[in-house]
């Protein structure tokens, strides 16, 4: 099985036109296919305060009403998606950038209201994800780039977690593909102590990983980034790595084994 | 050869749910292999109103600054294209939204600024378009839904005019497909009389346009279209037809040959 890299890059590299531009030249350089999924970044936050779209959340997520959700696919489907695959064409990377309802590729749940209604807010589950479609891109030499709107195959477009858009991929490719998946984030890894950058733990086991949450060493957003990365290796993903954007194709970071 | 429909809809369509709607479900009934091109709308408009971006014009023509280029990018390729492709999946429509930019398929060439500086502005050349991979979408079942939004190959997306995008894509795949080419807008047909909305001209001709254009009766933004449909016509489209979208399937309207 020839090898696939599916990368997640947040937020906060797509806001950095130079990193981005780094991140991106590295990105090509990648050997065999690739999948690229970005997150949203503040534009959404700074165009939700120009429009007046009040930013509701709930315990440090967002919920997605219909405006929300304009919101969203504009910046994110629309601005984001679109001038990363520009970029990308420039640098001689065949980009299509994708949400999951173009043609079908990934379909999702709408979030049960019950205990909190998140609105337009989608789950993903990865065997519905439309493999064939994605492999046969892959095939013609066509870099998939996702943002992480879904639709609910009812008519609707859906938010989705980017993180989760990511592994959910990852996990649906690795029938196919001996598939890892790179999670790009603000730090340089997992980091043992939150005040030394420099303390990335290299490898990190599900074992490890229980020790580590009770010890308190990772907590609060990282927990479901993490969960979201063991979920991936039990369901066929071979390898995940937690990476600073800037060390693609380096070797720090942590690797989750 | 098989048959190909290319459809534009444009901006009166586009802002009208219950109409949008009923189109869809029209053109979801046209059999074969089709692609949809869709214009903008009074969204971009609004939201540039709201957002404080000034709409600059020349001669009724939008000039398109960096800012207007987000702008049009988000609503036009981001909540216009992917709430049509959600609802077209929904009515047993495999549609694919796309740009441009997206696995190349329509670069342009950005505007001369001489004499006039119309900014982010692409013109499409036929012969660029990658006919290759729309064949490769069409014969998977997939059908494109495109809005007009392009690259230049360099990095920058480009604002392009919906109609020329339309005829452009119709004259490149017309070697591979039997093309017809169908332009919806917001009256029944051409027509003879202005004030009379029953007035359609049921066949135009090159002979009989340019006849039209000196007694006045085809006028201002009339002449665009009508240039484009016949330039269509010149380059290997079998037939245009220019119709209310809500005529869809039926046979009134105005047919150029």
């Amino acid at each position: 099985m020839k090898t696939l890299t599916v990368i997640k890059i947040g937020g906060n590299i797509v806001d950095k036109p130079e990193e981005l531009d780094l991140f991106l030249e590295k990105f090509v350089k990648i050997d065999g296919p690739k999948i690229l999924i970005h997150g949203g970044g503040v534009m959404a936050t700074e165009m939700s305060q120009k429009l007046g779209v009040e930013t509701k959340m709930h315990q440090g997520r967002r919920i997605t009403d219909l405006e929300t959700l304009k919101l969203v696919s504009m910046v994110y489907a629309g601005w984001i998606n679109k001038s990363i695959v520009a970029k990308l064409q420039k640098i001689g990377c065949n980009a299509i950038g994708l949400s999951g309802s173009d043609a079908d590729c990934v379909p999702a749940l709408k979030r049960s209201p019950v205990p909190v209604d998140f609105g337009y807010v989608g789950d993903v589950d990865p065997k519905q994800i439309n493999v064939g479609f994605l492999t046969s891109l892959l095939g013609r030499g066509i870099t998939p780039l996702f943002c992480a709107i879904t639709h609910d195959r009812n008519g609707s477009l859906l938010n989705t977690n980017a993180d989760t858009m990511a592994s959910s991929i990852a996990i649906a490719m690795s029938g196919d593909y001996y598939t890892r998946l790179i999670y790009c984030f603000e730090k340089q890894g997992v980091l043992s102590d939150h005040s030394d950058a420099d303390s990335i733990i290299p490898l990190i086991t599900k074992e490890s990983y229980i020790s580590l949450k009770e010890k308190g060493v990772i907590k609060d957003g990282m927990i479901p980034k993490m969960d979201n990365a063991f979920y991936a290796l039990e369901n066929g993903v071979y390898e995940v790595k937690i990476i600073h954007a800037s060390n693609l194709g380096a070797e720090k970071g942590t690797v989750l084994k």
